[in-house]
């Protein structure tokens, strides 16, 4: 007998790209929330555990992402590629994907997507640049530009049908700063967690786009769009400032890992001679 | 001998609305400030304590008011209706009542006035909004049309004569929230006091619409055009987050009590049917 | 037989304020959109011309203004008091008057109001600023007051019930400019006459403040809140250069009627001493 | 012996989707700018003319559009699909076909773009908004998201590289308004013509949205951030006034293509039921 | 007898740099405004005409300069040095120049100073950017640095004497564009007169900055902030189009005289190597 | 043997002004940062103690500050007049002087100075308004525009040579408030000298002004655009509240230096009659 899950706030709840960096954080911590939590990837997901539903499939598989998403109550969308990549291959899972995941969305009269976008739609502002969620996006990839596609089509989504999507536009989100560029952006898991919580259970949400970042000094973005969500971040790259001891080693003035947001990211894929 | 009432800050405050919900919770509070304290009310204020003086009085009676201003420093102007109600009630008390004091104020050379004001004047901003205090109004209802009138006349009393007044938009000031809108309109009485006596105090404010709230997750309002007040709350809607366990009952797509800022008052009123 | 009144947009059109300066120049030139033209003022308005309906009434006599909008398919309320006075008066007649307009509207299911705002809403503003519809307003006096209140209450009556109003912050509309300021206010007939006429026909406005003036060199302000109505003013007070030669005659540093824009009317009114 | 030709500003220019409904306007007029005019679309484009080189590619096709490229000083890209339709033909033709024609471009260190961006990227704001290019991307459809993506996509190319491109995002561009909203947004074809002139032979013009629409009253864009182009309008809709006479037809409330700028695009395509 | 001397609007005119390239077009066109003229320059200024007065100065002279300020209504601030040199002379005839103007107009009560500032201190701005006047400076170099210096004096005259200042920006004027970058920043002779004339004769101009330009295509700058002038250029460098025909040669990439407004200027000076 | 100075960030660190008032709070501090800390003054600075050089110079000495130079890895510049004072002193020592620095910043190739600015830049802001570093200064007499001139020149080396600095526009940095406006200005010395670690060591500044003040109630500025500097002050006001109890005694309806941000400095001076 399972009364406990009855006690939980969501039937079911769809995690996808759940065998990826943050899908594996993830897929524990939400149990909280929901009866059942449904496990997707293209990568192989290991057994299901309790409460647990796991689905291995293509994103760009239109019939099976129709079919994943069947009784699902909200959607943690974390599928797809997530670093820079050749453009088709970042199209067939991003691009092709996302819409797959809206259109299913749509049909199974989903009511909430989180989206897990990236801070690399607006790399190409500067990091003397202090920035919010209503300005010109800025993509520094194709990662990034595939990140812009599903800010746009969401919103569309929102406008046309209603669905609501919270929009995060995760920095770094890794146990550890290992670089200068990470004290800037990063992310502790709790402080993503907790922005998911605050994304998934506010009232209204309506189409909202959020920087995921702890309380970081010097961090380069401005929550105040996404203030209804009432997201305060815990945690702090202060915790990792020993690893970085003041230094004089600047930069130089053409590099341009340092000039934009972006970092190394600018440097690296196919389209990088 | 009354030493003690000689180092207070002013001679004498008078307090409108003193027989009203917020009222009473400041009638004790603000003997702190002032050697007497002059309540008033339309309703029984029961009998003077020591430092009290006491007038019943209906505002919309202008001789009446004119006598309540003799001798009185600063105004703290809680009176009128404070609910949704028919238009020409709220015209005698608020409208007609509001001029009265202003016009009193300026005869007996008054410098400053507090006038609660309240958030119902822009309770038509979306709830996924964050606004501040040079925002257009949106008012919710006949009640909130009035606080805008009170603003605007205020300004004018200020542009024309130099008479300060700070006008807070009260959020939801009680004990405890009890609704999920109060857990992010919530304004805890402390919270109120402090920023009546950032308001009392400040020595300048020209004219300052600031919003009365405490530091709750996900609040609405940007108090940065109030900054110079000083005012920093110290409680948060945080301390009753148990009683709002997070639930995934979302609300109608078409309920504008969720959709709009000023929740259930866009329901109530003559005007509704 | 009359044909041609057949083709006319409206079937009837109500002005208030027939008898006022502007509702003289509109009763003539607004026949060619509705077949019937339904006149109102507190004051005589002669007889009736073809095509006419008299009506005089107060419009703080609710029952009066009832009865008036029936059968009325849209209003131009130009009624009311429209220059400084003491507060009662223009309580009587511009705040409860305008608050039975909208409440008749309301009743009758009238679909759109044109609203005779003011410059004087924004009085206080400096003659070297330039400003727009969204700014807060500033009233110059209990007159430039009851047009602030105007302008909230037809916010509200959209935000809740959908009615649509066009509020047109008229400068000076005479034939003729008189004083220095009249030439960056000057608005005239024909330009006035063409921006009520885009008020009206346009088939979406929603709620827009419009400031009426005409293409004035030097004007104080930007109508880009109000592009969709697609006005274009005409006229401009150059055409009355000759009467206002160069001169070197500065105004005194604390010539307040120079250093705001809203002129003389600062210093008219009771509360002037 | 042919001198002339000498002289035209560009040796080649390529303009895709030439068979198309603009491209076919284009198609003469632009032969003064290159000696050599290469045309190409996926239809059948006629015979070559003199001074034209023809060739018919589906611009998914990447290798046939990295040889399109070969020789090419300057890009008008007018191709893919220019209504609403399924994502997946969108995908091919304008998500693939765009990335194609960019990869292209940078292949052969092309120079510059003009890209036919579509107000239907923007179609999702009120048509009582004012709006600048800076503003966040409203789409209103498969056709309108695949415009952000170029957008985007471009923007990269040149914070990258410093492949500069124009974004024109065209309203109407058709011989005459067959609707009202048409009266918003006609661009005729001599200002769609001098548009581009300008955003060809602008020494600098970074990437640079610009919105393609005539000086029509009431229209909704503002071209402020595009002004270095020196893009002035000779054409206005106020030339076909007679064809939509005022009427008080008002749209109802509910009526989405009078409340969205995007109109009837709103109801097309396969996502709408 | 000289009864036409009489009607002139000013009795004193001063003119600083009256031997510069604008002085001696200004010296003759300003006659109209008062019945004195008095000129300064270092430079000779060849015998005085009916109406003038001729002083040679050096405006590092303070004492001088307090003498020449004796009896002057209005001054037209066109000395000092008008393209990049070392700092030293800058400072010397610029900056000190301009502080010991200043000081005489305040000893001398004089009202109001028109200031010609330059594009210059704003010429670090990109060509691709539309700026207004409360837009950071960014000078492009020493001379541009002492223009910024002028406006920020001349700003505190204002704020704490009231003595008003028209900053005028000036662009390019000359007889003829002679350079792409002119046909932006033209500004004709005439128009240079009309701005003058409105920044003399306005009633009221506290401390504005105003950019001074011709209605030339493709110009950077929004004079929104000097609206309240009524100035309202007649002319424009379409005249001149034929000078500049359309051209394929598009500067390269890091050619900073097209990157920023500045222009050439960018690479004068002593500070370029 | 001293192998810690090895470990120190760099090798020598230039003071200028090592004798003023926030001179000497730095002088120990600094020497963390650097092997050697070079002192300058015009003033006697005593002997200098281990890791000390100490050059005894006047900043308007051009040769003298080019040595002063020589050998330095990165400048604090806190030279010059630090109060109100006559023109030409302050011409001499601030913006000589200032100059001086950056010329020979500029051939010695220093990557980054931190200048030491001043509120009274923006001391003719109102004490209810919040302002942020992009809005126009607003000099509060002669020191102020001493400071403005660092702020532009400092811009210039930026955007034509890539020399970094960070502008810090310091409130009041001293031990104790002993004023109500210092409630509100004051910088603790252990905020100051973070800020300027914070400056010093950031990898990328660009020009950045930032405004010097401790986490005050009712500050007027707001650091978002220095955001990226990391800053986050320690130490309030609030630690003093005691010395200032809550008092009804309001300043004079015209007294300026409670109206302006400036406060008593309004008010000294030569300027001041």
């Amino acid at each position: 007998m399972t009364t406990t899950s009855i006690e939980k706030p969501f039937n079911r709840i769809l995690l996808t790209g759940a065998a990826g960096g943050l899908g594996k954080v993830l897929r524990e911590r939400i149990k909280a929330w929901a009866n059942i939590v449904r496990l997707s990837d293209i990568a192989d997901l290991g057994a299901a555990g309790v409460g647990e539903e796991i689905v291995q499939c293509d994103l760009a598989d239109k019939a099976a992402v129709l079919a994943l998403m069947e009784g699902v109550d909200v959607v943690l969308h974390f599928g797809g590629i997530s670093t820079e990549a050749n453009f088709e291959a970042i199209m067939h899972a991003n691009i092709q994907g996302t819409y797959n995941i809206y259109e299913a969305v749509h049909k199974h009269h989903v009511k909430r997507v989180i989206f897990a976008s990236s801070n690399h739609a607006v790399g190409y502002y500067r990091t003397t640049d202090y920035i919010d969620a209503d300005m010109p996006t800025r993509p520094d990839g194709m990662y990034g530009i595939s990140k812009c596609f599903g800010e746009s089509l969401s919103r569309y989504y929102y406008d046309r049908f209603g669905i609501e999507t919270v929009c995060i536009r995760i920095g770094s989100s890794f146990p550890v700063p290992t670089t200068r560029r990470m004290m800037v952006t990063y992310f502790s898991y709790d402080d993503l967690f907790e922005l998911l919580r605050c994304s998934v259970f506010a009232p209204r949400v309506g189409h909202t786009i959020s920087f995921g970042v702890s309380d970081n000094p010097g961090k380069w973005w401005d929550n105040k769009k996404a203030a209804h969500l009432g997201f305060q971040a815990k945690d702090s790259s202060t915790a990792f400032t020993h690893l970085f001891p003041d230094s004089s080693a600047y930069p130089e003035k053409d590099d341009i890992t340092t000039i934009y947001q972006g970092g190394g990211f600018l440097l690296t894929g196919p389209q990088y001679k």
